[in-house]
């Protein structure tokens, strides 16, 4: 195996069960409180929204779930994800470390996403449930949920930011393909649409608009569920498929990780490639730095705080406890759309607190030079958003050519970029732009998040 | 292994050598004749265009052919690609046939054109050349050979029809990623492309031209060859590691095909995945039924004649005998690009000929319905090349459920559709087409053919 490129499994060898971290920490994340009155919520409040399937592992003290056979027969379609030796980026970078990369970018949408979507799907219908309603940015969740939609025989509702239809118009036809209604966000057919709209008849959209779009068409109706790509502890734990891989792939080689990076927007990527290594690390078996890796220009962990704040942007959902740079904060226009989100996975955020992992913060133009070198080298073409993690492995990479150290470097290339072309263009033609820290925006977002005591 | 849903290889089950099928055949393929003297052309007369490395693949009586190592190492990026058995398409269509895939999609490319220009880049820097030219349509065989340069530090040149060009920006940006200069062609760097931009300073460009530019850049310089992505011998001895993986998975779950079906354009995809179990069909071993497939508007297997033609447009290659719809045919507009080539590779031609290989032409509603339908079951989004041999299949499995057969069926899903939404848009909108089969403008074509003696 010394000349491998990279590490597969067996089908018989993706994991069981998903990995829930909750049990393992020192102490339990806070609980979600109602925005009314700031008591914690039970799972009855988020009945209309969520089955009971998926509102049980969201508040489950099991540390470990057992993945339904119809979900497995679905991963199997994509899974076990190949681990990679970068061995041509490290030759490039004439470094001693040694860089691997799970890439999840082979499943049908294209990104890590399908992993909580086809699950999300199946408790769904399994609940009687015949339609789920969401959100999507650049589209990679909506893709994502309209696959697993067709998996399970469900219909899809997709409310789409106006802005990335317009732009994007090959990841509405992929969701159509599979079966999925696209609709541009803001639209008329919900209230909070049509307010936004009767403000401004041109609104670009938002991700908080679309929420409250989806969430609205979901609530009014009994056979209609809303499903989210992040955030939330069930996504997250969904994920954890990736680093149970990762960590039997590893094994394979007799390799052990001196740093895992990953890139974070909502956090459930960074989760799924990190918690399995996290359980490792608090049992005493390893000891890998674990490094978040987010936007300059959307920096939560970074340059936000740790307090109660709105998932929305518009105020309907219940008040977490994340690392946040307040609800109305608007991210400058970066390519890496899965990445401007004002908050952070409270579980994510939790554990940054515990001091189990840390953070860093990159600009766009060193990620997608960083992407490129690594294109040209490895062959993929990396999303924008794990070119974060990259540019961190990267900038790991060539500290370990200055002090000679053999590190083990291990990352998350979550997804392709073969939607994301325009913005490598923009690269290429030297028109990419970095932005300023935003910490005077994030100060005056702050003003606005609700004070909450605890 | 009873309830597989993929059938996959590791790394080291590779096939370390190429498949040539020329010595088994009963006869040997008519040879290319020079196009002003009609006498054979020997390997003197390519070496302007190919290093020597592959006019002697091109040539050879050895049955086979070692995989080189640094080939080996690119190929392991993606290879061994997956054996899927479609059991959601075989439930959807309630047949007792059983329908495998072998997926090509999962190269860095998205197609399988990689299996060759990775193999053509290598044989050219070892030869001391330091640039590839080569024309490319709807930008699959471009991407593959940007690819492949950048893994063996070759510049690379690309000349892109220019409607394409325009329509497809994506394409032309991720073979600028790899480090690529893409050409809209006709261009004013080449005489061939100045000449028809004289007569037509708008002209949309086509393959025809888009070759000729690229040759004329090549034979000019000493250290610039040219690269062909389908149609020569070489080309198709590069693919057949698809057919040689096949084989191995079919075997580990006890299966044996009963039918083979592979879309053709210049046929490479097709040879690929079926020259192997030919090999096994003479010998004996096993019987499939093995189809070509091809669109019903470029139908040169079922509707052109088996004579010597050139297979560029403008008349600058040599004469190769092959089933030809006239070397001025210009094909319906139909989103299956890479079938849009007005002859058939002279080796598949031969063996048509020799009766190993029967074939049928589809039209692309049909094929897209099976494309639409194939995405909603087995996830993959097909690109609109591969829905034909999927269309066949989907056909036979019909047929299947009527007559009770349990056959089994192999099909090439030789790439994805990420770059060929707007074709999917036209179905699903009701926008897409068929066309009256071309005989018309066949027999106008067939005119121009030269007449040559054999």
């Amino acid at each position: 195996m010394s000349d491998y490129i990279k590490v597969t499994l067996d089908e018989s060898e993706i994991p069981t069960q998903w990995y829930n971290i909750i049990p393992d920490l020192s102490e339990p994340p806070p609980p979600p409180l109602h925005p009314g009155t700031h008591q914690p919520i039970g799972p009855d409040d988020l009945a209309p929204l969520f089955p009971m399937g998926l509102i049980l592992q969201e508040v489950s003290q099991d540390s470990y779930i057992d993945i339904p056979g119809p979900v497995m027969d679905v991963y199997k379609r994509w899974r076990p994800s190949p681990l990679y030796r970068a061995r041509a980026l490290e030759k490039a970078l004439d470094t001693p470390a040694k860089i691997f990369y799970k890439y999840e970018g082979g499943s049908p949408a294209g990104s890590h996403k399908p992993n909580t979507a086809v699950a999300q799907a199946y408790y769904n219908a399994q609940e009687g449930v015949t339609k789920l309603t969401t959100e999507t940015g650049a589209g990679q969740w909506g893709s994502a949920l309209a696959f697993a939609c067709a998996q399970f025989g469900l219909e899809c509702e997709v409310w789409q930011v106006a802005i990335s239809f317009d732009q994007k118009p090959y990841r509405k036809t992929m969701m159509e393909t599979w079966g999925a209604t696209v609709h541009s966000s803001p639209s008329n057919l919900t209230e909070a649409g049509r307010k936004i709209l009767a403000m401004d008849p041109n609104s670009p959209g938002s991700l908080g608009i679309a929420i409250s779009e989806a969430v609205e068409a979901a609530v009014g109706d009994e056979s209609t569920k809303y499903a989210l790509g992040s955030v939330l502890s069930h996504v997250l734990l969904h994920q954890t498929v990736i680093g149970e891989e990762a960590l039997l792939q590893l094994a394979k080689v007799g390799e052990t990780p001196d740093l895992l990076v990953g890139c974070t927007g909502g956090g459930s990527n960074f989760a799924g490639l990190s918690f399995p290594f996290l359980r490792e690390k608090m049992a005493g078996k390893m000891n890998p730095t674990v490094r978040c890796v987010e936007p300059a220009s959307c920096p939560s962990l970074t340059k936000g705080e740790f307090r109660y704040d709105f998932g929305d942007t518009i105020g309907m959902t219940p008040l977490v406890k994340m690392h946040t740079l307040g609800h109305d904060f608007v991210p400058d226009p970066i390519h890496a759309g899965g990445l401007r989100y004002h908050g952070m996975s409270p579980l994510v955020s939790h554990i940054y607190e515990l001091g189990l992992v840390e953070a860093e913060a990159i600009n766009q133009t060193e990620c997608f030079a960083a992407g490129v070198q690594f294109a040209r080298t490895e062959g993929i073409l990396p999303a924008p958003e794990p070119t974060h993690a990259l540019a961190a492995a990267v900038r790991e990479a060539k500290r370990c050519k200055e002090t000679g150290e053999e590190k083990v470097i291990l990352t998350a290339l979550c997804g392709h970029g073969h939607f994301d072309l325009t913005a490598y263009e923009a690269y290429l033609s030297g028109r990419l732009v970095d932005y300023d820290y935003p910490d005077e925006k994030v100060a005056a977002a702050m003003k606005n998040v609700p004070v909450v005591a605890g």
